[in-house]
């Protein structure tokens, strides 16, 4: 992540919550009282964020406040287990405490979830295939969310339209097909980027390897299917099995030989981690 | 949700995910084709944001793109229920496409997350509690989600820190007493607003009833506690059940008494609804 | 007032003032040479914003600026009473000049004219009215201004429409009858905000007390209807007297034992402080 | 006024006003609900910024709001007065409402302020001196404050520290003498820019005229001082009168023969106007 | 280019020029004005531009404005030809020419120079090398300018160090060897891009074809060097020669039967082309 | 340049170039991994920008990253002098070096051209004409170049069309005469700009005399004519050549005694300097 984008989008969560300022504890507190904020988890999890991303709430809340702990990325906890400890006006600790807890709860979910896919098809290959994201994300939220499939063992798919190809149903009837789809992108795109099409039978897989495409999306195909594109593909084009896939599905899919998953319920519903602040 | 607010936060959704432009549609579809784009449920669901969220994605895109049809919010859809019909430039609406899928689907997720929470007590009463939100929610998305939990039916707790006044366990801790803390709030705070105090227990609720607050949180009680809390306050002060709240405790808890019961898990856990983009 | 939010703002300013560069100072000085810039009085004030406002305008300009010391807010001046000391580069000092003296002659003019309204009705009571603003404040400015109005011993009505429940006429007729304006509103709003209405006779304040309203707003009433409307209202709900208000009738106002007062012109016609800037 | 600055100055103060909506407003008008408001001076006074400012303000809300008719720039009212007629959304004339309000209110003020000392000098000359402003304007609003000075039949001094040069004490102690200090200007200002100096004695203005200055800011000079300046001046030099010019003072300075007037309460404290909307 | 860029920009670009109004023109012209300006080119250029950014400075200037007529891009003018036609109230027009200008005049001169280079070589081949630019383009100015570039015939390399992996000299030292560099990117890059390796002699080319890179940077060869790395390469990845590549050597590396050669200058160093806009 | 609007526009240019991160280097290198960074010049320049631009990218991509060394403005270089060397984060420097580069090497060679212009009228005078730059700057760049003009030894015209007057033709024609033009300008433009006027011919400059305007601007004339209007307006206006100016001719247009000559190619058609980076 880079650190210049996490600065501005932490910037405008802050100013979603506490731009009028928090009336409860300005009346309370005064603004050099200072205190020790401690984050715990309250479940088993795999911790993302905690330095590169809540510790970056705080610091922005107020540029005094000291970072005395975190958990590294991808650390796995118990219940009970500290994740952060900062150190600064309780003041600044308690209007910045919300957006943290919201941004590490929700990363620390989906590198959790990720985490247990990754586990699920470890045991396929060598090498195993790997377990990839997709473009479902949140809204505002991509690099985070990105940044926590990495930190639970999962890779990235594109981050946006322009960094990567994909050509889908409506770009094949468009063009008539996949050959000539292929053509204009070809023309057209950075020859920094792949080519990848989506195929939906293996009638497309073929297609796909007569105009040499590097990569193919195989939309919801069973996993008997997947498994003569693979045969079909070997050598020629890399494959990616997409759609529906869930933690009942994805080992057998695995197993197909495939060399990507994308698993779009990584980030569009991963359930947030419950994590606590408390003062010491 | 004020319709600036909700522009210029699509405005930055789709500079996230399309800044660069769609290399794959803008190699394959000239400017100026026409489509008419249709959105599905795929699962059954509470419809949340089509006209006033994903409409506005598609007129942020381009303005020229026309509505032609929306599911009201709240309607309860069955599988392949039409959401939305919109119709313009076949790249603008590829282009368009994830953002406006990715807020809806999360949006129709927490409208119906809501709704199972607000049927599951509404037998009790008259009236029932109100179902209501926290500030756990997705960071740059609380107006969004906070619509998202009223179309489900569920009530809003304060937007941000300065719009509601909340004492809990560390403003009173360093007050020395409720008391204390709710005299230095009312000294400082809006009198439009609400005076609410958490409480973790009987004696803190009686000390909240002494000192006038307008609303008592109780934090964490278990129902035969809630009950007792509610027997104390009649009439005197509002009571708020709050507290790791699910959909199998929060019958018994609506059925104490308690006037608003908070769920965190409505905005931070729902998730995302299955709905697809089709061309027709 | 958040900090985040004020930086905002200051940004701003500077960049309307000097943005292109002071081109008289930039012939003039070299960007290494210090000074030592003095605030002082030129005129009895109650002094607001120096160290919150002014000092921060200075580090806006340049982080390296030192602040050597500032008047506490709500401080009563003499003529010639040092307010503000700052030494840095003086090419700096001199950028940042105007904007916070703008900033600092404007939020001490809300202070003094606001502490001449609560001295006004100091003697009324106990405990006497609170003296409250409005949200006639100036565009761009409203966390200053509303702060200015808390230096000069002021309270504050809400700060966004988003805050306050304010029933007014509009609404009123729109509805039919006050019951059911209230009705619509205590439907939607959060349970976190009062319910405040706008009164424009007696009847409608016994309208108001029927549907347990919290909060009256006597509009432009006289000293005498006021009275009566405290006769009526007593323990029921607390009154707010607004319109045209002031520093020769507030008194009076004050006397008839409503519980705030609000005053537009405390924000949209407090003339400014004098004050000026000397190196030493 | 540029209309692109006005409009996104307008978006920031509608955000401030009403970003997170109105919830009164909201829980009682449809979006669809159509209705005509009015607004009419309650004093009389010189109009300012009906359909430049006040229109754009509810075309920002909501750009189906229409514009009726609008008070021309510079009309002199009686009370009641009309000044704007638009029609629209109910719920979007009243969330606009009060920011409108708040700026033609206080533009009005300032045109007005400036027209009785336009009115003030008008029997001198010919021509009468300039009556100017400076850059003691509200932050966030100047270019609506200077456009508010000319509708008053007022003129512009310069708008930022870029825009002008203007050699102040503090840069011809830097330098030694005015002679130094012009020298080291004139080496760096753009050719387009007057060069003006700030003389505080009769031998400083002799000064300015020696190194060829083409303006001369007379500061705090007593009417018989600033005869002299003229009479030293006449021919050689524009002269510019400046420092504590009140209504009361105007018509003495402009008999001694400046070229301008500058003075700092026309922005920085004018009463606003009292303007009210209402519903037809 | 994503048309929200194009317009955010060039809002920024309207700004830098006019935001505080043209006090020439607005002295002269009323608002409600019009007229119709035309575009000519004064030399024989490749036109980029016309109706995707110059055409929309204008619209963002004032709606209003029509487009009567554009050059497409990649049009071989001559002295005089007409390039746009645009009609509307004259001060809008007035505003907006010279940003409009200068964005055409460089656009038109990146793609004139591309077209160049791309003749230059369009012999060779079948198929010929790609032209390709660089991220040696204005800070800024990055879409628009890879966009001139296609405009001129030539494509692009990737827009940011997010869209593609270039394993430089830094990052093999860092490494000990271009086969671990390798190694690290892989883990960690989106499968969607292609691996290109900086190779500066024979052997780094060797060493690239072993760990099977995509694509192969020759960082400064000489034509000689050029040519037996295509013999060693053919088949097994594709080659981009890059560095201090002109006009007189193009043709020449061309020949050598690399697949694409990158271009700084074509961004950094072309002149601008010469346009004028007159009133008919 | 004021150090706001340099950061602003850095932090913008930074995110065009690496918002999603460098995918390569962070494969590659840890982000606490240091390392020295130095600029050559790989031609003779007359250096620009390196502490106040070049620095501040650095810094702005990491705060923590020391500045070592940095050429002077104006330096002339050899091939091979160093011009900047900083010491951080080996991540960050590779993530600042492309848009350090891009704006030093665009900023060097305008100097450099700038440079060329002053030393070819510099034996002309005394003193020699001044050379000045234009509006033909690129968009977004304007502070930049115009800085990068005067360190070349050039002179800046106006920034804005709000901070000079410029009369031209279009504005001429609409008044009918030069004398209405200029008393319509006259009576709206601060008094603190000179008024500049247009002229084509000879009567034209008669007829700017007439009415007394400061500045007149000679388009396209050739020298004997240029050397005819100084005859004329010997004493009475300042007079500007421009308009197709190069290096060949602007010795001879120097050579009739203008005062200022503007060249637009200063900006719009600079080459850029060749600068590299190393690590040591």
């Amino acid at each position: 992540m880079d650190r210049h984008t996490v600065r501005a989008a932490i910037a405008r969560f802050l100013a979603e919550d506490v731009a009028g300022g928090d009336i409860t504890s300005e009346s309370i507190f005064s603004p050099d009282q200072l205190g020790t904020a401690l984050f715990r988890a309250k479940q088993p999890m795999v911790a993302a964020g905690m330095e590169q991303v809540a510790a970056e709430v705080f610091f922005a809340q107020n540029p005094a406040i000291e970072l005395l702990g975190a958990a590294p990325d991808g650390l796995r906890t118990e219940v009970g287990s500290e994740l952060l400890r900062v150190r600064g006006p309780v003041l600044d600790l308690l209007k910045a405490e919300r957006v943290a807890l919201n941004l590490v709860q929700r990363l620390s979910g989906i590198a959790t979830l990720t985490a247990r896919y990754v586990e699920a098809v470890a045991a396929c290959g060598p090498p195993p295939p790997r377990v990839v994201d997709t473009r479902k994300t949140t809204p505002g939220l991509r690099i985070f969310e990105k940044y926590a499939v990495r930190v639970g063992g999962g890779h990235n798919h594109r981050f946006t339209l322009a960094d990567g190809v994909l050509v889908k149903d409506n770009h094949i009837s468009e063009c008539g097909s996949i050959a000539e789809a292929v053509r204009r992108v070809r023309a057209r795109a950075p020859h920094t980027l792949r080519i990848e099409v989506e195929a939906e039978s293996l009638d497309q897989v073929r297609d796909c390897l007569e105009c040499g495409v590097d990569l193919i999306l195989l939309d919801n195909m069973d996993p008997a299917t997947l498994g003569q594109a693979v045969e079909i593909a070997r050598g020629r084009a890399l494959l990616e099995a997409s759609g529906g896939v869930t933690l009942e599905t994805v080992r057998e899919i695995a197993g197909t030989g495939v060399d990507f998953i994308s698993v779009g319920r990584l980030t569009h519903s991963a359930p947030a981690c419950d994590i606590s602040m408390r003062f010491v």
